[in-house]
């Protein structure tokens, strides 16, 4: 029942990704999941609940796995933070289509739908920033402003889904993320750790 | 003219900004901006036309603008790679709802309209690669990739539309540009003149 769903929200991702979320019927998503219509009713009232579910869908992956990457890492404040960014290219990786629909199509939910998206997006960068907060804390990182480091931690991670069609051509997702990490770490490491 | 065509254009930024492409009527527009929804069509032959002027005048104004101001701050690449980024973000700030559409409603045109979209896209970044590329050249910014790093200020750019709901609490449009600058500096200075 779990892959099922899982299907579905795929299918739907990948149609709405292509064609835009007025576009797509439930008709279609059913096609190309491979199954009747009556059964995506069974787990999704309307559209814009499959889309909402799509939405969340990655936000929980996010919530899953990256607090669970870092603490995984060790207790050495750079290891932390590059498997926390690691893991969220990596979520994003494995969901480009719904990562690109989260930016398009949130405007399309209602405002209650909406206000639990941006919820969820600030819960999803929390582990993020709580490995930055902590490096700073350790004396590690320079005294950056961790909400800030953390939002371009999240753009540049998104960006993998959102520029895609210019990114891969040049890099796989692992290569985004080391290039991408060296970067960063040269950003907030003190200048005089930071090798050139 | 030219400002009658600015106001339907701006109206119909916001009002598919706010409700989406697909729900927004030629007549909506035209009421928004005050005038006949006949003279729109004067100006715009049909919906998707105006969709794809407005996003197109957003880069047009990337394409006026940041070249200027990157010629007129001299010929220190810290000071032209700043005065580009600030340029880039300043037209964002004027146009959020536009960006916000680039983002949401490529999808929405054809596949010439999204061709032609992107190499616009990639033309609109290439002075601010060319700054990152100068100062590569003349040894003040580290050996960085400089296509990864026009990438990375073009999604911080585009970020301050993307999340201004979550960043217009804590900044303006200048303190946004100045942080958001001095953590790029750091990333792409040498390591020995960074200051901590």
């Amino acid at each position: 029942m779990r892959r099922r769903r899982r299907e579905i929200l795929q299918a739907a991702a990948r149609l709405m990704e292509e064609s835009g979320y007025h576009a797509v019927s439930m008709q279609a998503v059913a096609d190309q999941a491979d199954i009747s219509v009556g059964l995506i009713y069974t787990y999704f009232g309307n559209k814009e609940d499959l889309l909402r579910a799509v939405i969340v869908d990655i936000l929980q992956d996010f919530q899953e796995r990256v607090p669970a990457a870092i603490e995984n890492a060790g207790t050495n404040p750079i290891d932390r933070l590059f498997r926390g960014f690691q893991e969220f290219c990596r979520v994003i990786d494995a969901k480009l289509d719904a990562t690109v629909l989260a930016y398009r199509e949130s405007q399309t939910l209602d405002v209650e739908g909406r206000r639990q998206l941006m919820e969820l997006e600030i819960q999803t960068a929390a582990p993020i920033k709580q490995a930055v907060v902590d490096g700073i804390t350790q004396g590690v990182f320079r005294d950056v402003d961790p909400d800030l480091v953390t939002h371009n931690i999240a753009l540049i991670a998104h960006g993998w889904a959102l520029k895609h069609w210019n990114l891969a051509a040049r890099f796989d997702v692992d290569q985004y993320i080391e290039r991408e990490f060296e970067l960063l770490l040269a950003a907030i490491l003190p200048a005089t750790t930071t090798g050139a």
